[in-house]
């Protein structure tokens, strides 16, 4: 029905007669002479409709915004004064020649101009996805996909297809059930993760897999989640943890050249123990310069409790952080991150001030100051780099709470002061922990297939806390883009990291009976990594929410305000499925 | 841990050394020389290890049926009488020196050199998917996703993705629900489609979209149906079915051209109505070069009841199906034919032989021939071009179950006689009716979205029995591959659609609210199609099943036997999602 799209039109077409087909973006009247801009996927192309073709004059004067068209007429120049070098349409303009108005448009139920709510840009998805903005995300991230699957194609990866209605997962958040017609009672879950058929692909042999894919969590959406997210998923047989980074980082690498022509270089590496100990995070933001300092050592003898008791409890920490220019905050701005440090449970947030000591004022200055020995506060400032016009911040309690609450705070500090350097900071964080420790009961930190490092399943039982996995996790400004382990590969180690969860032989069975077995014919070593698609483009794209990057996504309490899903089912449907609902419906 | 797959080991790597990671697919024992067939994914190389190097083949010595390993060796030439130059790898073996086992195996459960139960394979489908036929298959599907992405992208598509979690559709077939626990009794559906997704898209003018996505249906799993399937979904703005017609014949003629080296030229068109005139089926199978002749019109005043009844009906039919070579057929061999015909409600199968006449027997035969003059004899002769050793065969009833039956037997005959002719067929099939009627209600043909051809809202209420479709099915040897249509852009006309399915506002409304919405905020023109990838693979690999083609595919009762999905879930579970089973679990 068209030639091109309007946002294709440049000083080249100058002559040609052109058709396109579109939307009235705008459309004025200056003295008769109607103005439009016409807008496609590609753009926006100004349109003249002239009184000297009084035919299709007339019916441009009924045009009205969103009114869906065809327009054939010539390009020309545009006069002096109008053109716009910022766009690649803004040289010309195309005087109107023939007009067809494939569908009016009522008045839009968004304003464009202004903020709208979200619960109302999701009921009207199809007009919000029109403006500009949304629409370039949405080809960006089909262009992401694009290169990911060609990158790793390239690589000799296989798009595999694993199940949606599959077996419940023991992964932690929740699984979306779906009844069964046929076996009536039971159910099906939606899988958090291909995890386990990836894993039996390796064992099959399919060599290196990957699929973007789509991944369900029926969990409270706090915190940006959404029920269903995709995932770029990739398993790998006879490479190590070494070479399935390799692989992922070059991916990553390529994608940000291609996409936005950064060169992310090679990503530095670091332990999980530096990036807590440091950064008070296991996906630390290294844009941000600020760090913790652990001053422990130099506190355990002060009289000052708040200090010394963790200072000298094994499991306390003590750590500073200090912000650059940060003597200028007031008492009422300290008290703000002292509230804001509770969050994270710690009970009060110490604080030296290092003057300027040109304005006369003490040089340090702290209500902590009393029970510190000068030795004591020179070393600190000594360790911390302290000058005139730092502050210090404190956090001293049990070392989960100081890590957490100064992690997050270093966070905060980093936003108030303006301190984030450079626009792109990826790293791995590797040698996680194998488990972690809550009240006595010990969890896998990845997840229960993740191999240990160099270990043995002997050694792995004789000490299961300090056990580190084979694991890693890619970080980009603070955001975990993708996470990863070398798998395990032998029946007695996945034997033995079960009995460390406390899965008993029955409940293994009954859940990865499958796996078990699997690994008794030939299993391969195996390892693989998922990204998070979704953030991934979220964070390229410079969007703020993981819904700004899907066509339609759902609202925070997992609602479809477009199509008014989930909804009651009738009766009928249910008598089918052989279910019965609980509470009444909201019907 | 290697330097190649093992398949790729030709005689251009004779004197390297290569390391090869894979699975023992033979192990050969010949007077202390071990022979292994070592196999990954690209293929089998054959390893020697010699006395000359004990400590190896101590180890190769221990070697077994699907044992993994990691094999070092130097590439030589084979010996004279040992060279085979079907494969790859024919001309050269390797000299084992190094060789570690990652994992033994135990003796597999299914037995390669024989038929393995369906059941059996998919339990152990991780081994099933060993078999070199099974993961070639795999491998060709992802190299027909990635080409038709390729195709796709490079015209202009954008992959974007369309919600799992939605709202139940009314597309006749049933949808699987899913409950929701954030909004207790309520439910979301999986989508039979994303059809009103992708209208929506092409409504937020996203101009051209193409998804490969799992779609899903909860129907009793005859004929080679899955819970799951997956479809290549285009939709397009502002094209008509002809240039939806040209992309998509374009990419299936490019895939196999690349895929198959076949050049499957024009695919030619045919109208629904006369498909099921020639061959009695909306997706004839043009391989077979048998055809429906209709001769009603000669038969009119016969004596014969079971001609003359239903060629004076108007809603009757009488048709001839020509088999060459059929004469021979015993009157056993036709009972079959009667037998089966019965199946689609024919009563009975009339039949004239036209034998040799050098055999001495008569020229025709039949039992109906004392109702039939010899004019008419000899019309129906010349009409079906009959010669001596045919057999003519007739159907003749209503006019459904004539076509249905006629259309059916055509097909096994084809298969009886072994006539089909050419290996690939393709067609489209176009000017299918809006409309079905059973029982006094009309039904749509394809769904109510369907855009009649060249009519107006008005003309179509006045005559919706008549009224063609803007639909068109791509058929490729008797199967179809995919279907699509141009959609109702303008509102009135979808209501009117809705009226004449007898569905009333309050139900349009409740079910498609948001599309009729939609349709006022100035819908363009748009239309699409929808392959099935599943058969197009299956089609093109001379898979059996659409099974053999899916990685991890259901019984065919809908159950995963790997994984033992679906089972019961936990009274947590349930309670959680305030829902309960009517009927005991299996538990």
């Amino acid at each position: 029905m068209r030639t091109d799209y309007c946002g294709n039109i440049d000083s080249s077409f100058v002559g040609q007669e052109v058709t396109l087909c579109g939307w009235v973006n705008k459309r004025r009247d200056l003295g008769g002479v109607i103005f439009i801009d016409l807008r496609d996927r590609e753009g926006i192309v100004q349109v003249v409709f002239d009184p000297d073709l009084p035919d299709v004059l007339e019916i441009a004067n009924t045009l009205r915004s969103e009114f869906c068209i065809k327009l054939t007429g010539k390009v020309r120049p545009r006069p002096e004064g109008q053109i716009n070098k910022q766009m690649r349409t803004g040289e010309i303009e195309i005087l109107g020649t023939g007009l067809e108005i494939f569908n009016k448009s009522a008045v839009l139920p968004l304003d464009w101009n202004q903020e709208n709510s979200e619960e109302q840009r999701l009921r009207y998805r199809y007009l919000d996805l029109r403006r500009p903005v949304m629409s370039q995300r949405l080809k960006f991230r089909a262009q992401v996909t694009a290169a990911v699957r060609r990158y790793l194609e390239n690589d000799g990866f296989l798009d595999i297809e694993t199940p949606i209605l599959t077996k419940a997962t023991p992964e932690g958040a929740r699984d979306y059930l779906v009844p069964s017609r046929t076996h009536k009672g039971e159910f099906f879950a939606l899988p958090q993760s291909p995890q386990l058929f990836k894993q039996l692909l390796m064992m099959s042999g399919m060599d290196r897999y990957y699929q973007i894919v789509k991944c369900f969590r029926d969990e409270d959406l706090r915190a940006d989640r959404q029920p269903e997210f995709t995932q770029i998923d990739i398993e790998t047989t006879f490479l190590n943890a070494e070479g399935v980074m390799e692989i992922t980082e070059g991916m990553i690498r390529d994608l940000f050249q291609k996409m936005l022509d950064v060169d992310l270089g090679d990503f530095p590496r670091m332990t999980y123990a530096e990036a807590m100990k440091r950064y008070g995070s296991d996906k630390p933001d290294l844009r941000n310069p600020l760090e913790l300092v652990d001053v422990a050592d130099l506190l355990e003898s002060v009289e000052f409790k708040v200090f010394s008791g963790p200072a000298t409890d094994p499991k306390g920490r003590v750590a500073v952080v200090k912000v650059p220019g940060g003597a200028s905050l007031s008492r009422k701005q300290i008290d703000e991150y002292t509230k804001f440090v509770g969050i994270y449970g710690a009970k009060g947030l110490a604080w030296i001030k290092v003057n300027e000591l040109a304005a006369g004022q003490e040089g340090l200055q702290s209500p902590v100051l009393k029970f510190l020995s000068e030795d004591i506060t020179d070393a600190i400032i000594q360790r911390t780099g302290a000058q005139a016009g730092d502050i210090l911040l404190f956090g001293a309690d049990n070392a989960t709470v100081v890590t957490e609450a100064m992690g997050a705070l270093r966070l905060k500090l980093g936003e108030d002061f303006d301190l984030l350097e450079g626009e792109w900071k990826p790293l791995w964080v590797v040698d996680f922990p194998m488990f972690e420790e809550v009240d006595g009961q010990l969890y896998a930190l990845h997840h229960p297939f993740t191999s240990p490092r160099e270990m043995s399943a002997e050694e792995l039982k004789a000490n299961p806390v300090g056990a580190l996995s084979d694991a890693y996790d890619m970080v980009l400004n603070g955001v975990e883009l993708g996470g990863g382990s070398v798998r395990i590969h032998e029946q007695h180690m996945q034997s033995a990291v079960f009995a460390i969860l406390g899965i008993d032989e029955e409940e293994a069975n009954n859940k990865f009976g499958f796996l078990l077995n699997a690994l008794q014919f030939g299993a391969p070593p195996h390892a693989g990594l998922a990204f998070g698609l979704d953030r991934l483009v979220m964070l390229m794209t410079g969007a703020t929410s993981i819904r700004d990057v899907m066509a339609f996504p759902k609202t925070t309490t997992a609602a479809c305000p477009l199509t008014n899903a989930p909804s009651p089912a009738s009766p009928q449907q249910l008598a089918d499925l052989a279910i019965a609902t609980v509470v009444k419906s909201a019907e």
